[in-house]
């Protein structure tokens, strides 16, 4: 089996997902600049979340250019991973909604946590079929920046009952980190 | 005709079937843990209803990969399996927002039986136009899981009137009997 | 140019209009088949509409597929289709919401006789880039029965304020005419 | 890296963006003609935002059909693009349902600015990685076009704030100037 047909699917979930969230977006009553205020917040964390998204795209992107055939074991974590990113409208929405308070924030680092646990999962089902070889190479590389941002999730949920300007910061600069191209944007940050 | 066309429209179908079944996670108000309780059961719902729809994405996926080329009864086989797929956000939605009462756990059921009812049917219209060859073994293989399935579905149906939890219990089962790569799974669940 | 991208992305766009029209499904507040009852108009509307979209999806892709490139005018004629079918959702949802009221029976009428004329002229900006030959002479066989349609829709958009039981009733033999392959399901319906 | 895969996510973001636009068409209450008067501007403004996303649409497919591989440069400025893009369904029935309000507007082409500047960006990174040859020599004949259009966005944002006419005029204006084949529709409009 090819990987043409699970890349479209991916590919057409993924592009769901990072468009509905602007659903979340309601369109105010009023017609003033005032009016856009309780908008900003949920705006921002669509910004923030249309980067993690755009991330996982791009990062699946190379994962499965590097994979020659698809197993049932992959199909499933790819599944597995779709169904966590799936959900990052749903706490984009309460995070934003509620001006970034404690348990949305918390919830919404847990989610990311959630689909970088399926992205590594993925990542292995898709070495234990095929060997580690040279392909796969680049992608370990990203594995390393993978391990980074659970710590940096798990970091970010204790932050968020403390402070969740922490929190926030914390998801830009993962965001910064495993979209980079090299290891200095995740230490250098 | 050949199949690219067919697979292509079916995967953005399912694609977005799956996506939007999200959209009935709403929003809470309270920030705390405890508003996030009513959304619970709308979010097992929603995990079951994704197991279910990555189900048939993955068995449509090999019967399409067993099929030459598309005739005009096929195309509206998959148009009618597709329709059964699409109601099943609103089924999840209703059972998942009703604490799984009766009606809608029977509801729930018998959108699962139309659609395993279409996928029969789809099978026959391939097998129909070109004969049931050793490419379509396999197919038929899932197709015995297919009638399992139907039977196990009917049963919920019925269940449900007395208590839902068993209906529940059964539609994971059936999930974990068609999933599965040998009948193993549906006799020894 | 090729047609590969049109044709992704008005598989795309079908595909989104197909599977958005079942959030006009409002999930009911209660639990008893008689909470249904509300449901019941919208979701035979929303099958007929599944219908007429499934139809055009087939319709496009056989025309497609007797087109060797794609010029300018063809592109915006297609979106000019596009248009009119991203409206179906919307009067789907009015007219099933209403119990078929004489406005909204109308008001859908006039959106699948826009339609009809949208595709009208997509075949023709076709023809006229690249000649009436032997390809496109399935195409225009259809094309006579796009005119029956216009007709039939006309006819439907007055009867509508008489009795919508005529107008609903036009409706289906028109889908059924168009579906058909061959002018009989027209005629002898 | 090839352009299949960008073109393929694209096509699906930009699918949804143009398909979604229609949830902001609420399905009125009443069943009269009068009942859709409230609904005509807001399509009055889909069917202006629908030709903008058509216009990207296409134009995005001929700047991608003259680029032969994908930098990483080139797959954010694609994504920044998509996010400008996915805002127009919230300014479209902004402005919409506001009966096209000085802020609204204004805020309509600030979405619209920022899309072009984004386009803007996006050749520029395809010609930083490729050179300017004469295979994006047709891009770049768009591209005055572009600074035209930027130009016409500032006015218009500007102008909704004496009178929302001139701004939607001028939205009419540089959509008809960049969907055109030549600078006639620029200049003669």
């Amino acid at each position: 089996m090819k990987t043409n047909r699970l890349e479209a699917f991916s590919d057409g979930v993924i592009a769901i997902i990072i468009t509905i969230m602007v659903l979340n977006l309601k369109v105010p009553h009023g017609t003033s600049v005032v009016a856009l205020a309780p908008v900003l917040p949920v705006f921002l964390n669509y910004a923030l979340s249309f980067v993690y998204i755009g991330i996982y795209w791009n990062n699946h992107h190379h994962l499965l250019h590097a994979t020659r055939q698809v197993s049932s074991a992959m199909m499933w974590a790819n599944l597995h991973l779709l169904f966590w990113l799936s959900l990052i409208p749903f706490v984009t929405g309460w995070m934003g909604e509620n001006h970034f308070a404690a348990v949305p924030t918390a919830l919404y680092g847990g989610v990311l946590l959630m689909a970088a646990i399926a992205y590594f999962i993925l990542q292995w089902s898709i070495i234990l079929d095929q060997g580690s070889d040279s392909l796969l190479a680049g992608a370990l590389g990203r594995d390393i920046k993978g391990k980074f941002s659970m710590l940096g999730y798990a970091a970010a949920i204790a932050l968020a009952f403390f402070n969740h300007w922490f929190a926030d910061g914390l998801y830009i600069l993962i965001a910064r980190c495993v979209a980079g191209t090299g290891p200095a944007h995740c230490t250098g940050a």
